[in-house]
């Protein structure tokens, strides 16, 4: 029978919030959850629940709604690898659980296989309700995870010490140098001139 | 007159949204707020809003809570530069608004001045809702803001090409090389052993 929660809430609850946070339903969200519903069940509750995503692409956001991680509380890492795949984990013990979407477990699965497979390019997709349908059915059958211990928690507990930058009298933390990033040179902006 | 809303949103209901999503009431997101609602008021209407935040504390849930911009949707990215400061922009015209906390702007506002400057040891910290009020009193008078432009989006449209590792036989973007970064040498977690 198909599945009615995911990590303990609806799944229509789930896909409403997944629209209103993500901006449309998203299959990478709806395996992710599976994805973490797996891990957390597998790692056993804990207060002090961190997780890192492997990939920036839709990943995150699942994590952002089904866990207590956010990118900005600082419990969620996310690495730019491109890998889909993820890590729960506890952040005082340090052990975890590293699940990721095992291609081989995609046979009898054709429209997730075709979206996990498709690089990008625009083409015709099937409806959202379809996909959703075979992740639902397919459940962990999708996804492998191994037991992983982490050397050290991915947050920084320490104090960073901060100065104000000498160029632009901005804060940044000292670390870095005599000056900050942006004025270092590393900027992604260009002033407009005469519009402060 | 204290103000009620942000990005018009009710305060109150931001406040609850950011316990539910954060985990705690944080005065950078509300100062993030204001920040949001100064740059993309200056950057006008645009149904292609992307933001970049200069720091990983707090400020990027103010982003992700106030706008439709998100880590996972790609609209919000994260440099991890320590500076308090965001950039909103318009991605298909590439102009944009830079805000950022000013310094200059922290005098006659105690509170906020010593959270800021504080360089994150524990010590004594005010009522949430004294650094809230003095945070709505000074609205804008804490931040500069500049405009700018992007030389391209920070968000990469272009496919990934991907295949299959090698080594562990999982999805990788095939321009980090003949193995996925993890199988290269770059893991954050040691297998246990015995325990598939």
């Amino acid at each position: 029978m198909q599945r009615k929660t995911i990590c303990g809430v609806d799944v229509a609850s789930y896909v409403i919030r997944m629209e209103e946070f993500h901006g449309y339903r998203s299959p990478g969200m709806l395996i992710g959850g599976v994805m973490i519903e797996n891990g957390t069940t597998r790692l056993g509750p804990t207060p002090y629940l961190n997780v890192v995503c492997e990939t920036v692409v839709c990943l995150p956001d699942a994590v952002q709604l089904l866990t207590p991680c956010t990118f900005g509380n600082g419990f969620m890492q996310v690495l730019d690898w491109g890998k889909f795949a993820l890590t729960v984990y506890d952040r005082d013990r340090l052990d975890g659980v590293r699940v990721w979407l095992n291609p081989d477990g995609l046979n009898g699965y054709p429209l997730i296989s075709d979206w996990f497979r498709r690089t990008g390019a625009i083409r015709e997709k099937p409806p959202f309700e379809d996909l959703a349908a075979e992740v639902l059915a397919a459940g962990s059958n999708l996804i492998s995870s191994r037991r992983v211990r982490l050397p050290r928690s991915l947050k920084d507990k320490n104090p960073v010490p901060t100065g104000f930058c000498p160029e632009c009298s901005e804060s940044y933390p000292l670390r870095q140098g005599p000056s900050c990033l942006a004025c270092q040179g590393h900027v992604y902006y260009e002033m407009q001139e005469g519009s402060l």
